[in-house]
């Protein structure tokens, strides 16, 4: 016989916490507490189980009405009162309890037991006649919503009319008879609206209301809400059947709710509200000003109101006492719901608190250095992905904001400054030292000097991959994307938004940690990173297998990323060197040269340049491996759009304009991601990678050579799809060191590897690890090619996917473990098999995601490598990945 | 011990025609031969495992010499004549021979054995002194050139020098004083070339000449012979030493080739040409006019000199004898070398001939005829690619022609007709009955409708997979592409070639067979497709598992599958349809509409007409399957770029010209390849496929009641990447087929599947299968996103990359077997497992190349589908790849 009710109460219990799946969270810590011998109103769950079958068939299991019966009893044993008593009625509530947290999606019914005559009983029982009849008015309305369907606005019009017709202002101003009359209307409404009468008998009244919760998981907004959080619906939800106790008996009556510790700042002090003689609801209402608990928290929040531990000291105690248990227990801070009826104290509900991430890290280091919990333990408590709140300047909660328009999140932090509709504006601007916001419908390579000099971005087109959001995101400048209310026109240097508009120089707050744009300057509070961030940071570097390095193309971007435990560079960009102003005319003289020799001239003019970014980059990251990708996008990437900057090429190059235009058009691509770029440039244009690891090796020589100057440069070809171009590229890398090398009379030990960022270099990956050191999986761009999506252009129809649950998330955000994934792990198992001492690692943005750093683990990397800001992150993904695949 | 040596002739023979591996195909031939009893000049072969040695140790194998001693010893007792002997020596050759045909790239050294006394006895045996002293002045220079590195120019000078200083004109006015002369020069010019005097002792000779012609394989020449051909290094090559046999001794002897059948037409008839008292060399080099082998030879060539048939009547008699031997023996038409010295018939060589297509089927027909082989034997016989020669017409071989361009030979066949510059051009002198051909720069979607009415297409830019390349392919018309040295000059429709000028309307002739443009018209010959050719099909039919299906978009096109063999339509692009002038303005309205009401009222207009192609296409295919896919690319594909038709669009659609270029500039994408396209635009706008799958519903409903009307429609959604993609369309298509089934009161059985076009689908595609009732791999599509390489933009590199050997292969014209073609035999296995009745074709271009298609009888597919012209060797591939997998 399948057991589908679990009882609980009165010191015994049949289930536990660790029976979410089939008892709900609710229920399975109803259970816990009275195992604890914590005193919980007695009661039962009916399982998730008996939910499932009842969706499936639409009726109860067979044996489950007896089953409920047999609980019920033991209840009324308990309290030694009857379900229908007339004299001293049992009273209880019936409340969905899933596995998964959905408030407020389902259906309760509270005071489920009353009738025309139980009503009586409560009344003699409470002292309270108006008591009785408000509670069983509630509980009509109630159960004839959620049980009968009778729309509670119907009962509304007939309370409305009352208060009306009796000259009523408030529901506090109806008395006992008041109400009666009230019930008497809402009976005959209900008769009225399902031709029969309210029913009386309570075993008629509970089955028909846990129908109704069951039957409440597939309700409209239950369905809609678990695709949103992704909850499945074979899961089903739990129903708590649990004597009711009131809050609301009167003075020696009280109703609360209290975090175990601060939820705001961590800190180990008790911290909550009551409300004397009042129902739970009450609190949460807000119709009442909640009380503190502690004397501590109502002076430091200088609250008029008496406090628990005053006014009912001894039930405070107790609470304590409960707090104590339950922290114990739990080994973590819980968020509890207690009633005191007449004296004593129920506990109705405990669970893990939410918190903020300043909180969970303080919490954390709390509970090991108070032996609750170990190091590990402590890592694995913290949200990677919350870390962001804390690495970014965040908008002083107490600043008054004006909020103008909204757009998505795309890059974390807030920031301030004067509005500019161009890079080379916002340069300039920031030379002369102002702060501003670059404001662009979207951004492009061209805008990267623009982006760098700015303190935020702001685009009006554009998504979450956007190249704004992208860029911004490896720069860690806060940028609100796709804000699509904006409209920016740059001929007249304005942006109108409504119907006022923002003229060129205005100030703008923007907060890319919500996608909200703000009028002028709004205060900002800088991070904090010492304390127990560093603990815990520092238990999590100690438990992980993956090291972190940071995708970092600039000196400024190196110094962060070591500032937030780097341990390398895993993604050097070489191109965005290419767009500084001092280099792109020389740049584009090469790329517009007829033939090699054109090319190697204006590349001698970049190599010093190019050198020189090399060196400080070493400098900074001390001898820690710095992972170098030769030029990746392709040359028309760096000619120039704008007829002035045509203009302007043609002039430096003397070319004629017309040429540069047949040029450029020339090197147009259908499709460029799929074009001439990576390695493919390097076959047919060998003398700029060439160029390229001069720089790098003149560049390490030299560094090597100053004091304690070390260097450990990783060579990287991007976009390889066969063995054989590696193999040639290879040797040009290995040919170009040695004659530096030579020249210099340094010895450098370097590496040479390569991006896997194709299908067919997974698949093959066997044969290109015999000419590769290392393997980084750009997974972007594998992403792209595996799924056939552009990340410029998927846009337009990813959120329709979004919707129509065709994607729980966008694959350029976590990785797409079944299929990207499948890739990874072919290309680690043949590349390792080839070459047992391969180096792997991830370098795509997945690098930086916390679910992705776990696959990582799984695959079986080395490293992961993301931006500079995610550096804490992936270093605590990684910890808590290790973690887990100890088991 | 290793056996290195393997001898031939005089009725023995060691080796034989199998052991082609380590004797290459001339020994294996020769030793062949001396089986069957012919009479081979004796000697043997040093095995490729001996130049495997060679070339790994630069040393022969230590018990190489013994053996040669040994085998030449033997050729001494056979003859009866000594190596070195000063009254009658023996005289070799010593010639390289691979396994595969390297025709002049390796050394070869004749009349090895002389030296100052030899050649001596060779007067005296010969009866000729000049004669004598003329092979050993040749053997000299030979020697010297091949064997001692002495530069041949510096013994031609020593030649010219004597010449001049005699006053003599030509070689042959030297006499045998003459040559003395110029020999003794010669051993002066080796004496201070090489500081040692020319090598007399001739066991020396044979030894050093050995391991030249080994050495040769490694020569610059053979090296990069074997990179173009892509023959493995490690195979070597076999060394022939051979008793030399003179042609040039009197007039008893003669030396010829010939060809056991005529080579062209493929005719039963010896055929083969020879010359009286002359060397191999002569009767290849065109000094004298051959001579015909045969009477009849000689009368259909009105050759006023004699046959050899005629001359030398016992021996033509034994060659005869040796033809009928051979071609028994071999089961093959022969490619031969003879020699008669004194009236004896040596044979110095046989393999298989070399034959035109037609030539091909009437030998392997016949050859059944004749009980030689069999019908696989045959079918194995014929190369499928050949076949494209006899499937389109040809240029008369007769006719005079006048090149003024070259290009690409991008789609086969030859066509004439007048210049036109545009495809509204085309079209519109079409209609008036002129024959045109269409020249662009290059060719877009919007062309369609102009190729469609050309008779061949000509551009000037793109390469072999270029839009215009592509699509002619498929429609079976001749295209030359990117013939680079013409100028076209659009306003004043004026086509510039070097310093002449073509002008709109002047005829020209184009061979997309060579790539050759002619200008005026050039006669064609039209391709006859019954006998030898219907005979052989038959046979490949008969033997083949997989079914050929064809890849057509009209009725014409169907009618083409139909009339090659075709068993049902693979692919039939349904976009192709929107471009006709009729519908192109509706499907701009369908794309310019602003919401699903626009677009359906837009589609309305168009589903007439699509329901009519189908229609056609439906009674044409009389039940074969019929797989139709529904819109792959993206919409922005169908918008105008040119001023004119946006204006036009504008006007159609009631909108502004500034709304149609915004709204167009919307929908451009970055990378449309990997965008908005396929199963995406039916995701954001089911209402476009819901018109398609009605039209395709209502048209098989149509043709279904008609009298003995089948139907079996295969709905395919393209570019699938997640299985609830397919879901989600396979539901929409199965409503839509209900839908129209019961309005029309007919039950039609279908099929719904997808394309297998990304790695994810691929690597998906077990649970995909759940969905589908059939794959059809894209293998365009599928090799574009494995390798992460735009067909479109590949041409600026893949040159570089054949170039430099990193593929052996555009992967677009051959499936790459090792990356794309491993995702498929994945999709394959996990689809199978899924639903063992999946059925699986693919309709990538690759189904028309016999390599791919092979590759497709491995994967296990069911189907291949190709374009119409290609149908027929897809039929006869497929049947070699049963054959072959039979084993």
């Amino acid at each position: 016989m399948t057991k589908w009710v679990y009882s609980f109460g009165g010191g015994i219990a049949d289930g536990g916490a660790d029976m979410r799946d089939l008892l709900g969270g609710k229920g399975a810590n109803l259970a816990e507490m009275s195992s604890l011998g914590l005193l919980v109103p007695p009661g039962f769950t009916i399982t998730t189980e008996a939910c499932t079958h009842f969706t499936a068939h639409s009726a109860y299991p067979d044996d489950l009405a007896d089953q409920v019966t047999a609980a019920l009893s033991r209840v009324e044993d308990e309290l030694g009162v009857r379900f229908g008593d007339p004299e001293d009625p049992l009273l209880v509530s019936v409340r969905s309890g899933a596995r998964a947290s959905m408030p407020g999606m389902m259906d309760t019914v509270l005071n489920l037991g009353l009738n025309d005559e139980t009503v009586n009983g409560l009344a003699r029982k409470s002292g309270d006649r108006r008591f009785a009849y408000d509670s069983y008015r509630r509980f009509i309305q109630m159960f004839g919503d959620v049980v009968l369907g009778v729309d509670h606005h119907k009962f509304e019009e007939i309370l409305d009319l009352h208060k009306e017709d009796n000259g009523h202002g408030l529901d506090t101003d109806l008395t006992a008879e008041d109400w009666e009359a009230v019930i008497a209307d809402y009976k005959a409404r209900v008769v009225d609206e399902t031709g029969a009468p309210f029913p009386q008998d309570p075993m008629d009244q509970a089955r028909a209301a846990i129908a109704a919760v069951f039957g409440s998981w597939m309700n409209k907004r239950a369905v809609t809400y678990r695709k949103l959080h992704a909850i499945p619906e074979d899961w089903g939800t739990a129903v708590n059947v649990q004597a009711m106790v009131f809050g609301n008996m009167g003075d020696d009556c009280a109703t609360g709710v209290a975090f175990t510790r601060n939820p705001s700042t961590g800190e180990n002090a008790f911290y909550g509200e009551y409300l004397v003689n009042a129902q739970g609801e009450d609190v949460v209402a807000g119709i009442r000003t909640p009380q503190h608990l502690t004397v501590r928290g109502r002076e430091e929040n200088h609250s008029g109101l008496p406090s628990m531990e005053e006014v009912m000291p001894e039930v405070f105690g107790q609470l304590l006492e409960v707090r104590r248990t339950l922290e114990r227990h739990y080994r973590d801070m819980q968020d509890i719901e207690f009633t005191v009826q007449r004296g004593t104290l129920y506990m109705l509900q405990t669970r893990s608190g939410k918190r903020t991430a300043a909180a969970a890290l303080k919490i954390a280091a709390d509970m090991v250095d108070e032996g609750l919990i170990d190091e590990a333990e402590a890592v694995c408590r913290i949200n990677p992905s919350s870390l962001d709140q804390l690495l970014h300047p965040t908008l002083d909660p107490d600043a008054e904001r004006h909020l103008i328009a909204r757009g998505l999140p795309a890059s974390p932090g807030a920031a301030s400054g004067r509005l500019v509709f161009s890079s080379d504006d916002a340069e300039a601007q920031a030379m002369a030292g102002n702060k501003v916001i670059l404001c662009r419908i979207e951004t492009s390579p061209e805008d990267i000097h623009g982006m760098h000099a700015a303190q935020g971005i702001l685009t009006t087109r554009g998504g979450m991959t956007s190249h704004a959001a992208v860029v911004a995101r490896g720069m860690g400048r806060p940028c609100v994307a796709g804000a699509a209310d904006l409209r920016i026109d740059y001929a007249s240097g304005v942006m109108r938004v409504l119907d006022s508009e923002l003229k060129d120089g205005d100030v703008i707050t923007i907060d890319g940690s919500t996608g909200e744009v703000m009028l002028g300057e709004v205060k900002t509070i800088q991070p904090e990173l010492s304390g127990d961030f560093a603990r815990v940071m520092g238990w999590a570097d100690g438990v992980r297998t993956m090291r972190v390095r940071a995708n970092a193309d600039t000196p400024g971007d190196c110094r962060t990323a070591r500032d937030f435990g780097a341990e390398g560079i895993g993604l050097c960009r070489t191109e965005h060197m290419f767009f500084d102003a001092g280099r792109i005319v020389a740049v584009r003289e090469m790329i517009l040269a007829d033939g090699p020799e054109g090319r190697r001239k204006a590349l001698d003019k970049i190599l010093p340049m190019q050198r020189q970014d090399f060196v400080e980059i070493f400098r900074i990251m001390a001898g820690l491996p710095v992972t170098i990708r030769l030029l990746d996008p392709p040359l028309h990437e760096f000619l120039p759009q704008e007829e002035a900057a045509v203009a302007e090429v043609a002039e430096a190059t003397g070319m004629a304009v017309e040429q540069v235009r047949a040029r450029a058009l020339r090197l147009a691509e259908v499709n460029p991601m799929l074009g001439h770029r990576g390695c493919r440039l390097a076959i047919t244009y060998p003398e700029i990678y060439e160029m390229q690891v001069r720089a790098i090796f003149e560049a390490a020589a030299q560094v090597a050579r100053e004091d304690g100057g070390r260097v450990q440069p990783e060579v990287m070809i991007p976009l390889i799809a066969m063995r054989k171009e590696l193999k040639i590229l290879r040797a040009l890398v290995d040919r170009v060191a040695a004659e530096v090398m030579a020249a210099e009379g340094v010895e450098i030990a370097y590496e040479v590897g390569t991006m896997i960022e194709l299908p067919r270099a997974c698949l093959r990956a066997g044969e290109i690890a015999e000419e590769a050191d290392f393997f980084s999986f750009g997974t972007n761009d594998l992403t792209q090619t595996t799924y056939g999506l552009s990340r410029d252009d998927a846009a337009n129809f990813l959120g329709a996917y979004e919707e129509r649950g065709i994607i729980d998330q966008d694959p350029f955000i976590s990785l797409d473990a079944k299929g990207v994934g499948e890739l990874v792990a072919l290309a680690v198992e043949r590349g390792r098999k080839t070459r047992p001492g391969l180096h792997l690692g991830i370098c795509g943005e997945h690098g930086g995601d916390p679910v992705s750093i776990a696959h990582c683990q799984t695959f079986g990397l080395d490293y992961v490598s993301c931006s500079p800001f995610r550096v804490p992150i992936a270093r605590l993904a990684a910890a808590q990945a290790a973690i887990t695949a100890k088991g």
